[in-house]
């Protein structure tokens, strides 16, 4: 597969590596950023991630066979309706949303309808870390991309997808944007929120410089996903609501028992919670 | 410092590297292991990491300048009882429990009164790895060791314990044991019950395996503590009943005020409180 011209909407960490790495694979010929920040294209440029810029997002997709959308999703429906009336009519569009049946609504406002060339993705790679300077060619060699196609999106968009993400070593399986939702919400958004708040819970401390200064290795793994951009977060957690609290709320039920079986020093209780989480972490985070 | 004779009872990775960093430093002449498992002081004997060991607790204990308890706190104040008959006026003990109020109930329940040659400690080093043959005498160097002397801890005692940790590299601080405990729920405890919690949450929904599968980096760093030891962690909840719960609450009030925001769309409240953690996170773990 070779892409004459990738337009990337949003050139950070994910856009910028999915870049890099069709270029590694010989896959792509030009890539053309797009973003409102002119400066930061010129930035991505410099760093030979992109071949051009346009700071129009209309004229940034025009000629493009492929546009990929790496913006925050309280974003998405924006930059759709942009680029909307300036698509050709076989140009494939894809995103990184970590959202999806937001980002399909967001579609379905900007288009009118959902096209046949939309597929909708999320790469599972890269969450703390951003920024076009941190982009390489291997982010997402050996990582799963989850295609969430719409009833509209036409086989052979689907196709193009699947191969472009294939060509730079990505494992990609197909589900519905509902199940995706159900699913990211119990293993990254609501780990996310946990982490948040409780960092937060803890710098609102008096003693919070102690706090911290006491922390030992085991506080920085669990904290690590606390410092990922609040912005993409906030927009995460308000664009996946139903999946998020519903996940949440069994969480909570979770940790109330295990507070009552504290309070009741219910050892029994306790012993088997964390035995039976530390056989699920063992089994499947190795 | 030289000591004649250690004694370290319970030969896991925390006495094990204790052992194997003092001996490294030239600061230990002998050192005697004892736990009820022959077997496994079999193998630490054949690691090197002690000379000799001991069943019996009182006799492990005879002879000992300094007296090392690195068990799980329940398991304390038993320990306590059954060495307190054969110590030495002048044996030293301290210990590496994750409470410290709780050891210090154990041992005035144990001896009838604190003695001046007790000086409890708290190395903060090593939670989901666990076991002798993990031992390193580089565990402690550079890591924190928080002793909590009791009111009747003498001077010398507890330079004694600081020596000690010192010679193995760690920075030694001093604290009271109820601070200790409050601090420690905040950066150790708390995050803990909420890793196995999560990790419990998730084991028992239906399609475990896929969630599990479809988690990324973040959440394997998220739920690393979920693999500590169960029956450690159990100990730990009911020996910090009253500040972990206290610290617990914090952390679900602040929870459910950001449930709320999600729920009404109030993405200021969501912006503010991510923002600030991450600019906790970044400032205080680098």
């Amino acid at each position: 597969m070779i892409i004459k011209q990738l337009t990337i909407i949003g050139v950070g960490l994910i856009g910028g590596s999915l870049a890099r790495g069709l270029r590694a694979a010989g896959a792509v010929q030009r890539v053309v950023g797009a973003s409102r920040d002119e400066q930061h294209l010129q930035r991505a440029q410099t760093l030979g991630v992109i071949d051009d810029y346009e700071t129009d997002l209309g004229r940034a997709v025009e000629g493009a066979d492929v546009v990929f959308i790496a913006v925050p999703v309280g974003a998405m429906e924006d930059v759709l309706r942009r680029i909307a009336p300036h698509l050709a009519a076989d140009t494939v569009v894809t995103d990184a949303g970590s959202t999806k049946a937001s980002v399909i609504a967001a579609a379905r406002a900007a288009f009118g309808d959902l096209p046949a060339n939309f597929v909708p993705g999320h790469p599972i790679a890269g969450t703390e870390n951003s920024g076009v300077e941190a982009a390489i060619p291997d982010l997402y060699r050996g990582r799963r991309v989850i295609l969430t196609p719409t009833e509209a999106s036409s086989p052979a968009a689907v196709s193009r997808v699947r191969a472009l993400w294939q060509a730079v070593g990505a494992e990609v399986v197909e589900t519905s944007a509902e199940h995706h939702d159900h699913v990211l919400a119990a293993t990254s958004h609501l780990p996310h929120l946990l982490a948040f708040a409780l960092v937060d819970t803890l710098a609102r401390l008096d003693e919070k410089q102690e706090i911290f200064d006491y922390a030992a290795g085991g506080f920085r793994d669990f904290t690590r996903i606390a410092s990922s951009d609040p912005r993409m977060w906030h927009d995460i957690c308000l664009h996946n609501e139903t999946a998020l609290l519903d996940m949440l709320d069994r969480f909570t039920d979770d940790l109330s028992r295990l507070r009552q079986a504290i309070a009741e020093d219910d050892g029994d209780y306790l012993l088997e919670v964390f035995s039976r989480a530390k056989a699920a972490r063992d089994e499947f985070c190795g």
